[in-house]
Parts: C-alpha cells; structure tokens; sequence
C-alpha cells in the first residue's frame, strides 16, 4: 500500500506495522491515496482518524470527498491521505497524515518542540532538520497531536469556488469560502468524524495508569495519547488530590483531638440534648476556626502553585506559544472578508465591538434571566414546602403525606429541565457572539455554563448558609452532598456506562483477533462519544468549593475527598480509556477558565467561612461571655475578613506564576525574536 | 569645529546653528573630539550634556575622561563626543553624540520609531534607513532621548582592565568591569552630570504650556523636551483633572439642591444648634449616598480609562516595547560575572532567590518598623494631648496653656525626622535588594516611600473615620486639608523657590546676551536639581484619596480639587521649565507602580465609603425609623460593600485595558516577530 521506496521512516513502532498490514492485506483495490511530496512517501501509514459517511452517500460523493481529502492546499484540499476501507463503495474513510502537513500544521499551531540544542523551541518547518526527531513524526509529534492536526486541516477545508458535490441532489451545492466539512455534515453527508484508538499504546497506557497500585499518573503519557487538554485535566487533578493532604491532616486532627465537633454533630443530627457537658475545657482557639482560616489561605496557595506547575507542563509539552490568535480561525467563525490586520491574511473578519455588543445586550441578560429562574425555583421549592407542610399539619391523610414530596420531585425535575434548556441556549450564545479562536469560544461556552451550574450547586447551601442562617442544617446537607452526591457520581459516571458497554453494547460488537481491521475501526465508532471535561472539572469545582466555603463547619469533608479523588482518578482514567470514543484534544496551554473559576471560589470561601465563623454557636458563645455586643463581634468578623482578603492578595501577587527557569526560557524566546525580527527587516529589504 | 563635509543634515533648526557657532567662535585651541565613523560627521553639534569636574581635578584627569568619553565603544569608550569647554583645564566637559552611537543606543533601548510604512516599529539599527528621518537625529530622536542615551552610555563605561586615573592618587584605581563613572563620582572627580536646556526650544514650549490661558496641555512637546516620564505625570495630571469634572458638578449639585450639607457643616463647626428643621422633607435617597456610590465607581471607570489612554500615548511616543529588560543592568547593579540565559552577554548576574531573600528578610521587617513607628507617633501624640489638656483643666497656668502645643510640635518634629530617616533607609534598603533594571529600582523605592507617605498622611484620618468615628471632626480635618494643606504646597513648592531664585541665586547669575556660551551652561549648574516627580505624584494620590475616600463627607471636594489643579498644571510646568535643573527622563511605558497605588487606593474607598455612610447620622435615624436593628444595618452595609467591590472588580475586568487599535498593533508585532523567529533560524543555518 501507498508508495514503497521511503528514504527515511524507522519503523519502531510494531504496532504502526500490524495496523498497516492488515488494512493492506484485506484491501484488494482501493489504497491510501497518492503523496506528491516525495519527503513525505513513507512504507507505513498509520490511520489517525475515521470518518463514517451517511448511509446514502453514493461511491462518486465518496470518491470526490477523498480526492478533496488528498488533494494539495493550493488546489483547496487538505494535504492528507485517505483510505477508502475495504471496501470502496463503504462507508468509512481512514484518514491519515504525510509528513508535511503536519510539519507545517505544527508551525501554524505554534506548538513548541525540542531544538538541537535541547531547548524548547517554537517549530517552524523552513528549520525543520535541526529540531529533534523531525525525520521521524512518531516519536516527534505525539499521537493526539496528530489527530488532531487532521481533524484541523479537515475543518479549515474551503471552497475556492461554487462546486455541485458529485452524487448529491442541486439544493447541496457549495459556495465560494463555504467551510466543506461543516456543509458535508449538514447535508448529512459525514456523519462523524473522530480519532482513532491505537490498541497497543492504549494497552501500555491503560496498564500504567489504572490497572496497578501505582500512585503517581503517567501524564507524559496521556498527554501523548490523548492530548494537552485531558492531560491538563488529570495533572490537576493529580495535584490537587494531594494537596487535599493537609486540610485532610488537620480535619482528621482536629476531630480527633477537639471532640467538640462529634458532640456538635450529633447534636445536630439528633436534635439538641442536653449540653451541660459542654462549656467545661475547651480552648479559646476552637477546631472550627483553625480549620476556617487554614482553608482559606490553603486555597489561594494552592491555586498560586498550581499555576506554576501549570506553565511548567506547558513548557514540557510544548504549548507555551500556542499561535491560536494567528491560526485559522475556528470553523463556526464568520464575517466579511478582509485583510487581517495582525497576520495580513485575507480571512473573515468580525469587528470586536460588535461581539462585545452582542454579549452585553443579548448573552448578559439571558443568563440573568436563567439564573432569575434558578432562584425563582428555589423560592417557589420553599414556598411549596412550606404549603404541603402546613396542609399535612392540617389533614395528615395518605394523600397529603405523598403531597409532601411533591414540591421536591417537582423541583428536581425543573432544575433539570431547566439545565438542559440552558445547556442548549447558552451553545447558541456562545455560537451567536461569533468567536474567532476555538478556545474563546470553549472559554466562553463554559463560563456561561458554569456561573448556571454553580449556582444550581450552591444556591440551596448559601440559602441554608446566609438566610436560615441554620449551621446544623448546613453540616447535615454537606456531610449528605459529600458521601451520597459523591457514591452517585461514581455509579453514574462509571458503573452504568460500564454496565451499559458490557451488557448492551458489546454483544454486538463481538470482536476476535482475526477481525479485519476496518470492523474494529468501525466497532469504535458504536461506543458513546466522550461527553467532554466540562462534567469533571465542574465535580472538582463543586468539592473545591464545598471544601473552602463550608469545610469550617464539618472538618472531615477534605479526607472524604481525599478518598473519593483517589478512587475518581483510576475511574476517570477507565472511563476516557475504554468506554468512551477517544476525543480530539486541541492542545492547551492551561486549563482555561476553570483556573480563574477556582480562584474566584477562593475569595469567595473568605466570605462565607468568616460568616460561618460568626454563626458558630461555640464562638457566639464566647464573645458573649467577654462581653461583646452583637455589632461588635460583626465588625470583627468584616475586619478579619477584610485582612484576611488582603492577604490573599497580598500572597496571590508575591508568589510568581511561573518558575522562575520557565521565565527566563520565555524571556530568552522574546528576546531572540525581536532579534530575529531587526534581522530579518534588513535582509528583506536586501534581497 | 569638528569634521567638515558632511554628507547629510539638513540644518533647520537655527538655534543650534547660534550654539554651535558660539561656542566654536570662543574655542581656540579645544576642539570636539574627533568621529572616525564617516556617517557621523556633522557640521553642527549640540551640546547635550554637561559634566562638571571637581575643583582639583587636574588636566591630565581631564583629557583621560575625554578620551574615553570619545573612545569608540570596543575600545571601552562611550563612542560620545566631549568638549573641554573654552579653557581645556576648566571644570566642565560639554557632551554630545554621534548619530551612530545614538541609533544603536535606540535599539538597545528598544524605543520604537515611524517605519517608512507610517507605523510604529521597534527600531533596528541595521534596517534604519527604512525609518522615516533616521539620517536627522533632531527630528527622529527627541532631545530628551538624545540625553538620556548620552547619560546611558556614560553611566554603562566599565573599565576593561585594572588601570590608574592619571592625576590621581594611587589609591583611586579602577578595577577590570568597575563601573567609571560611578568610580569617578565617588573620588570626587564628577561633581555632577546633567542634561542642558535648548533656550529656544524651552522658550517655545514655556510659551505653548503655560504662558497663556490654553486649556490644552502641548504633552506632545513635553515629551519631545523633558521624555516620556515626565510628559506621563503632565499626561496624568491632564487626564486626571479632566476627569474631576463630574464629581464637581455632582458635588455642587448636591451641596446646591439637598442644603442638607451646609446645614451638617454649619453644625458641625459651630456645635450642635437646634435641630428642629431637620427630618420634615428630606429625599430617602441623601447626597451623602449618591456621592459615595458615585465616587467608588468614578474612581474605578477613570484609572480604566486611563490605562487606554496610557498604552496609547506610550505608542505614540514609542514607549511600547521598552527592551530594558534586554538592555545594560543600571550602573548600581552588582553580581557575579556570568552568561545572562536571556540575552546570552556576559555581565553581572544576580539570583531572583536572594533578592527575594532580601526583601523578605530584610526590606518587609524594617518598612513594617517604620510603619510601626508612625502608629506608635500617632498613639504617642493623643496620649500626650490627652495628658496636657487634663493637666491644663488642673492647673491652667501660662506654662500649662503653652504645654497644650506641645504634643502637636513634638510630634511634628517626631513624623518629619521619621519621614527624613525613612528616605535614607528606604534608598539603601532598594540599593541592597539589588535590581538589576533601573524601573525595578524605582518602583521598589517609589513602592516603599510611598507605603510609608500613604499611613502619614492618612492615619490620621483613618483613626478619626474608625476610631473616633465621628463625622463632623472628619469633615473639618478634610476641608483644612483641602484648603491649607493645597495653598502650603502651592506656596512652598511654586512661590518660595521662585523666590530663593528671583532673589538669592539669580543675582549671582547675571546673564546677558554676550555671554561666552559656555557661561550660560555653568549658570544652569547653579539652579537646584529637580527634586523628581515622586513629590507631585504622592500629591495626586492624596488628592485622589481624599476624594475617593472621604468626599461623601464633604461634597465639594471635587471642585476644590479641580481649581487646585488647574493651577497646579501651570505652577508645576513653571517650576520644571524655569527653577529647576533639567532632569534626566529615561523612556518610560507608564506610571509605573503609581498606577497600582492610585488603583489599590479606589479598592479602599469602597470600605472607607460604606463606612462614612454607615456612620453619617442621617442614615442612622433613617434605618432607627425603618425598625432595623443596627447588627441588620452593618449586614447591608456589608452587603453593599461587597456588591460594590464585585462590580468594581468586574468593570476593571471587563474595560480593556488597552484600545482595539493598539492591541492590533501589539499583536502584529508578536506576529511579525515570531515569524521573523522562524525566518532568521533557517537564514543562520544557511550560512
């Protein structure tokens, strides 16, 4: 298959090889297409991706989509290789990738490799010989990387002119700049496109991140195989399970040795008993505000790490330059066209006063009033419940004992209701504010979409907090959320896809070594598509926040997490492993958005736990006894706040947000391009 | 004088055509050293420096400084142009540049200049025919950057062997990499090294600023003479007076409608009087809380504003991309010899762990003294006023009535020592924390005094607003502030130095037209060194703090504020073009750390606002009437202090803080860069 009498290509990878050999073995006709490039002739192809057409699209369409997948850019095609399958009438393409698309992806990409030198550089193709590795694009660019370089050049595909798809009826015609592979899914022409597993890295993957007793990740690892943005997601993971270490320490400590927390809680579980036993020994520094002010300042300590560790795994992964702003824009992204004032490329344009407009006049009120509903939902949940009651006090019938549950069950399923309205709405938002790079739009997609779900999350627990003003109730509720939300999560995110893969969907994939290999590509296809990170980023928000904003008043919620995390880690890992499609994972320089929703959660939590602070009996108790009017003890607790905002601040600016190695490598890269640039100012003029 | 038959510049500017000439006719054997640099013979020189020699300075020291002044730069010179003046054994040296010497002191400066396509580019020697009038350095550079370059390199000699001064004592050698003009300083051979006025030029910029009654400030010229520092504090302080409009006319709309103010004023300064006209018809909504809403979102929307304007005057006077990072470290800096990882140049190096080390260790504990010091002053001073007034109702003898001024004259001798020694320290805690960047220097210096000045002058006012809680004392303190404490700084900082020069030094300085030139030049030594911008901002700040701060007691802040600074403009522009030495500016960006001080002061103001309001007894009886107990009050009070803290937060967030144009420019230069990048790597390959 493909063209023989490669000049270069070490074959190391036995399982490229196999893949290869069996695809070839079983076509008889058709191949990968032809590569003019002869650079890029190689005696191997890996498929990176498959693309599965609708069921009526006829062989010519089939055909004119690969010629347009192989042909070259200047001719308005994408410079990939495609194979038709086994059979050519079928309805899959294989895709995969020569050489020097993806030399020259990478550069636009702006993702950094390694020089000769040993340094990190920005990759640019016309110096392509003297970075590590360029001879060989397994080992120099990861798999993910490559995926998703075809899944890039697939969705910059443009008309250059008006064009009748061949085997189409006349309604599905393409325009000039018509983005191809958006069209061909509307017409319902491609069905899918998605990346490929590789069974044997996937094996290496899966044995060294969750089959074992291992403790640490093996994020390089994942970072090759599934790419920067889930390997972001498990490196913070990673790092925030251990860091949860001292809060669980101190949690565990204090429980332990103060007792007055155990007292409290079943105090409060079991309604108020006689308390002549308190007030004896205890110590003026009670458990409960040890535990606030630790949590508090551990929060902004650990996110100001976090962010160093961040850039420096930025920096090993190469993404520390990422050129988006300079790339294509993404394939949703429309305007007149015109001459991009930053790149001096002809592309749409959108002006950024209107996008500003229509976020402030159109997306800003949508999302008040959908968060005006949360709350009305809430109130209406309370008022509800109040009613039932009442009427059961009244009649106490069957009838009205069922009523009782009514205002729950039905709150339950407006809330749900309603996230789902709001999922769709707030895509069409983001889609309507007409964003040029992809990570704007994921940024604010999920901005939207996380200020509604933290609010459905802790609306009820600062209702609890703020209004009842009701900390047993408080403790109750937390202590409920963490272990049963918790178990719930767990099940429903692992056991019934797992249930549902093993018992359901895996008999119709009965799958032997013999198969050929085009089925086992085609069984990948069947299984659910990965449902994205949003779900498991929001899970850790939401723990991050019950523990800096109400840990103060149940002290084990940090092991409780501890415990959970060290479970969700290997069931995560499972999970995006075996029971989901893999996902195409643009690489990512940070994690975006979350970062800044987990700070804003740590300034948050200095609010409520100085107000929690305040609600303790213990501490209400006590001023009382010193002699402190109700006003005071408040300003107290504002000016504790205030000092303990400030040093926040303060610590959140004095510790660096990146290792200062990590600075100076940036700062050398600066500095060399503006080199580079009075350079090349002279020698541009010179030729 | 020097080398005739140049090949280029144009001479329009007649006044330097009469300095040169002057100075030329009255020179007979001395001589501006020789260029070997071809491109750089010019038929006119400007004189832009003048060092002035120590009285015992012999001429054998004088012709070496001479030499190396003129020595070309590999040869460990400053590749400068010196005259020795009229007599060659006098005590000044008169300094110039060359052209080439001043281009590749704008790149390594990293100033940007005009491309031939009319955009701002960072300059690049070796490309500098394409910027537009690089071949006249009076139109592409301006005068103040012509100085600060020739200050540049004079500050960057170092001697590049062990070697004795000649006509110095044995004990005053120079070691290899010492710094010689530092050196030279500290022997005793410099006195002094400033920048000389163009009278012709000052004359023109007198007359556009502050001659007439021009509302409009000529800050283009401004910064053309005095640099991009100082022409940034005038930029400010136009933008920042421009600005008071709308608090003033709120301010007197609400001193003019409610009369509610002067009715409180009257009270509080002539006691309380009857106050049975109060509470008949008074709006629910009072001035107090209109002013203090207003002013806390004012003060936020104008610092934003200002950024903008900021970034766009920085690139209009090509300021954007400062190098100085990449540039010589400040003269001041030592370390170990070593290679810079950024730049690859051998130099001084420094770790960023022990300068962090030291400002922890060291810098943290002693400003933290000084701030203690001030409080302790400050509870020292009520203590003893409290003593002597109780021993005055005791005895009310003579002595006992003079004893009462005591503490007050105790504790202003106490706070102005303090304030003198803090400056020593201050300064020599910043030389030893190490910066290797002049603006690191200063802005660590200018973050410690004004930390420092900040508790001085508000602690007072604090502890009144807090403490004391009471209102009509803050009022009266506010508006003797306003009045006096602007009227004292008016008088000492205009009129008594206008004085001291009309009277004292002018008449040592008789000046006519038929001068020798090089008299003239001498008199401008005579006049005090400008004391720099650190006074005038800290007045700003003040301003801006009384404003932002207490101004809901004392509506008519704003239109005080706005009339003193009207004058001001014109004062302080007087003062820097006549009664001061010209300063020496470096190229600057910004305000530096005077913007965050100016934005952290509006953060505060939200507190000290929703405390005034809290306080102000109009609101007290209203809440007592409405039935809310005074805990329910602070919780709203608390309440609308962290809405208005969000909101603040989020209009900081949301103004951009550069304009879409500028940010389009930035960003084409990144783009041009990193493709430059990528060019000039294949280009060294290739050769």
């Amino acid at each position: 298959m493909s063209e023989a009498g490669s000049d270069e290509a070490g074959g190391d990878s036995a399982g490229g090889e196999k893949v290869q050999s069996k695809l070839s073995a079983a076509s008889i006709g058709p191949d990968w297409t032809k590569v003019r490039c002869p650079c890029c002739v190689s005696d191997r192809v890996e498929p990176l991706v498959l693309v599965k057409l609708g069921e009526k699209v006829g062989p010519e369409t089939k055909r004119w989509i690969i010629r347009v997948i192989g042909a070259s850019q200047k001719d308005g095609g994408a410079a990939l290789l495609a194979h038709p399958g086994e059979d050519a009438s079928g309805d899959i393409i294989v895709v995969s990738a020569p050489r020097c698309t993806l030399l020259r992806a990478t550069e636009e990409l702006g993702l950094c490799k390694i020089y000769r030198n040993g340094d990190m550089e920005a990759f640019s193709y016309s110096d392509r010989d003297n970075f590590k590795d360029s001879d060989n694009m397994e080992e120099f660019l990861t798999l993910a990387e490559c995926q998703y370089i075809v899944k890039y050049e697939l969705d910059g595909l443009r008309a250059q002119r008006d064009l009748r798809i061949p085997g189409l009826p006349d309604s599905c015609t393409l325009h000039n700049r018509d983005n191809i592979w958006q069209k061909l899914r509307s017409f319902g022409v491609i069905v899918d496109t998605f990346p490929l597993h590789n069974p044997d890295k996937l094996k290496n993957l899966s044995e060294a991140w969750y089959s074992g007793n291992q403790l640490a990740q093996p994020l390089d690892s994942v970072n090759e195989y599934f790419g920067s943005s889930v390997a972001f997601y498990f490196s913070f993971l990673d790092f925030y399970t251990w860091s949860l270490l001292p809060p669980a320490l101190l949690g565990l400590t204090i429980t332990y040795f103060s007792g007055e927390v155990q007292k409290e809680m079943v105090e409060s579980v079991s309604g108020p008993r006689a308390t002549d036993i308190e007030g004896d020994s205890e110590p003026p520094v009670s458990g409960h505000m040890l535990q606030a002010v630790f949590s508090m300042l551990w929060s902004t300590v650990v996110m100001e790490l976090w962010k160093r560790r961040s850039s420096s795994l930025s920096y090993r992964w190469g993404t520390l330059h990422l050129a988006e702003r300079f790339a294509e824009p993404r394939p949703g992204f429309h305007g007149d066209l015109g001459v991009n004032p930053v790149t001096g490329r002809v592309e749409p344009l959108f002006p950024e006063w209107q996008r500003d407009l229509r976020m402030a006049l159109v997306s800003v009120p949508v999302v008040g009033l959908f968060l005006g509903l949360v709350v009305l939902g809430m109130m209406c949940f309370y008022w509800a419940e109040a009613q039932v009651q009442h009427l059961h006090n009244d009649w106490d019938s069957l009838l009205s004992q069922t009523l009782l549950y009514m205002p729950s069950v039905l709150h339950i399923v407006y809330t749900n209701m309603l996230a789902t309205v709001y999922k769709t709405v707030a895509q069409s938002l983001t889609e309507y504010e007409n964003h040029r790079e992809e990570s704007a739009f994921q940024n604010h997609l999920t901005a939207k979409v996380l200020v509604f779900t933290f609010f459905n999350y802790f609306a009820v627990l600062f209702h609890i907090a703020f209004f009842k003003q009701d900390v047993p109730l408080l403790r109750k509720r937390l202590a409920s959320l963490l272990i049963v939300t918790q178990l719930i999560n767990q099940v429903t995110e692992v056991v019934i896809p797992f249930l549902v893969d093993r018992f359901i969907s895996a008999p119709h994939r009965t799958q032997s070594e013999d198969d050929p290999q085009e089925e086992k590509f085609r069984n990948q296809g069947t299984l659910p598509t990965f449902p994205g990170l949003f779900a498991e980023y929001i899970e850790l928000l939401v723990q991050f926040g019950y523990l800096s904003l109400f840990s103060c008043v149940f002290p084990l919620t940090a092991v409780l997490l501890l415990l959970n995390n060290l479970t969700e880690i290997r069931s995560d890992a499972y999970k995006i492993c075996k029971l989901f499609r893999k996902p195409f994972s643009p690489p990512a320089a940070n994690m975006g958005v979350w970062q800044i929703a987990f700070e804003v959660l740590s300034f948050v939590s200095v609010v409520s736990n100085c107000w929690l602070l305040l609600l303790s009996p213990r501490l209400q108790d006590m001023f009382q006894e010193g002699g402190m009017s109700s006003t005071n003890v408040l300003l107290l607790a504002v000016l504790v706040e205030h000092v303990l905002i400030l040093i926040k601040v303060i610590m959140a600016v004095l510790i660096p947000d990146e290792p200062d190695w990590i600075r100076k490598k940036r700062e050398h890269i600066e500095y060399s391009s503006m080199q580079a640039l009075r350079q090349q100012k002279l020698q541009s003029e010179e030729s």
